[in-house]
């Protein structure tokens, strides 16, 4: 059996798994990129790292079919370039090239987002299905899309960039300097900013006894929602609206079979699920007969799909 | 040289037209299908446009490599069935299934929209590039994908209705049912929808001259703006915001090399182009010089997109 390695490149950690060629994590491990030191020490940081989760599963450099990188920001992933990564102060950083010079041996690098995409399809909800498309409700939206079994790049490495779709013209203020982005109204962010607000105007709300450490999180309106509380039933049900609005709009674009959600938000499970599901099925374009409404799930390899799905770029 | 059928099925008419391996076209012929009598008859009514095609070109069966067919509705490619097309009462129409029985000869189906936009990449205002969208401002906004060379399809045809993607939550309503679509905004209908009010409001704007048999049709606006007018000039500035919020959006899901817009509208030309592309080059995801704006040009082939389009299905 192909054993590959998948390196989840991220601010805070870098993480590299062995991973079999079902998708199984044989071993982990990680370590804390010197960003301050630039790209190059980056660089020499993952390869140690390979080094080390190879001694740690007792194997070496032949045992493995090949290499994949997960980077978040713009991957250019014909010229194994990480274009752009303000987190890692990656700048046209030919990724690659480098490896290449440390290991001869099958190597790749994608956004993260689109690998977690292509580990879902291959490995988790998505499994088995030629068009699907992942969204991750976090601190932002992500969204990765695969097209006849293939990860959407645009041009470049420059698409897939859904959470900047615009669900409402002249809207809430985004991130990314527009106005009415989806991410400004899905990501978990706006959710907690929605929560505040309700509680600001309903301060009896139950959703009081649901902060932490006294703050509102993703977790307060759903909590809120759970035990019965109208405002945060108000908030889960505006909060899921604005959800399916983006996927509708993506579902009649690319018309998957599946669509699978992860990121923080998606831990809430059914209470959200539910409702997307059901405005999706009644707002998609055409008629279900003609044009199927895809399966939504959540996303099941979790934090893993990042290991996962980098390997699964050198997978055949 | 290869020569190839490309027929552009239409609830008004069907036309035929051979052409070469370079989308040019040497011969062309329609008729007028039979469309009360129901889909066997209009399966006919193709065959016959085929003979009558090869006669007037004095060509004979065998010198054609294959044929292709553009039909609008839904159409599921792999089986070669068009799903449902309300304009001609096609219903699960295994089209090439029937026109297997009459000529054993390589074809396929697509739909019109992804047809056209397959043309004009090969051989419209986006050859040589892989990745590109079609877009068609008129009646309605149709849409067609080329990501990494072929038509983005959707499962079972069921996706590529770009013009259903929701621009504004909860905004104008939509010939679909739903609110805010882009169709509802920047189609040749929403334009005129625009412009009628615009001269509502301001009776003595110099629109009220370019009325054609006295009615607003989708030039006058743009001929008042190119006299102008105020009040004009602010229904196209608004109408190509329009038409521009969608494309952005599209741009940072596809990011294309290029765009290709079509339809009706397309003709106003420079008055209307100058200013999508200023707005799309201000508003699309990330910085330019890490994500390239693709290209925006006016569609080429016009009328004949559609024959070159079904042309090209079957040319490898």
């Amino acid at each position: 059996m192909a054993n590959y390695i998948g390196i989840d490149i991220g601010g805070m950690s870098i993480k590299a798994g062995i991973v079999d060629e079902n998708g199984k994590i044989l071993c982990k491990d990680t370590i804390v990129p010197r960003v301050k030191e630039g790209q190059d020490a980056i660089a020499k940081d993952m390869f140690d790292l390979c080094e080390n989760v190879l001694a740690k599963a007792g194997m070496k450099k032949e045992d493995i079919a090949g290499v994949g990188f997960g980077s978040p920001g713009t991957v250019d992933t014909e010229r194994g370039l990480i274009t752009f990564a303000a987190n890692l102060g990656f700048n046209k950083f030919y990724l690659l090239k480098e490896f290449g010079k440390y290991w001869k041996v099958k190597a790749a690098v994608g956004n993260d987002a689109n690998c977690a995409a292509l580990g879902e399809t291959k490995f988790g909800s998505g499994q088995n299905k030629q068009n699907t498309f992942f969204v991750t409700l976090g601190t932002g939206v992500g969204t990765g899309f695969i097209v006849d079994g293939k990860i959407l790049t645009g041009h470049k490495g420059g698409g897939s960039e859904g959470g900047h779709i615009c669900i409402r013209m002249n809207g809430e203020k985004c991130s990314c300097g527009e106005r009415g982005c989806w991410e400004a109204y899905a990501s978990a962010t706006a959710l907690i900013k929605q929560t505040e607000i309700a509680l600001q105007k309903n301060p009896d709300s139950i959703m009081k006894e649901c902060l932490e450490n006294g703050k509102v999180t993703g977790r307060t309106a759903f909590e809120g929602a759970r035990r019965g509380d109208k405002t945060a039933l108000k908030v889960v049900n505006t909060y899921a609206k604005y959800v399916a609005t983006g996927i509708v709009l993506l579902v009649n674009v690319f018309r998957p079979e599946v669509i699978m959600i992860g990121g923080g938000v998606s831990n809430a499970g059914d209470i959200l699920l539910s409702r997307i599901k059901k405005y999706v099925s009644r707002h998609c374009f055409g008629n279900a007969k003609i044009n199927p409404v895809p399966q939504i799930e959540i996303a099941k390899l979790g934090n893993d799909a990042g290991i996962i799905g980098a390997a699964s770029l050198v997978m055949e």
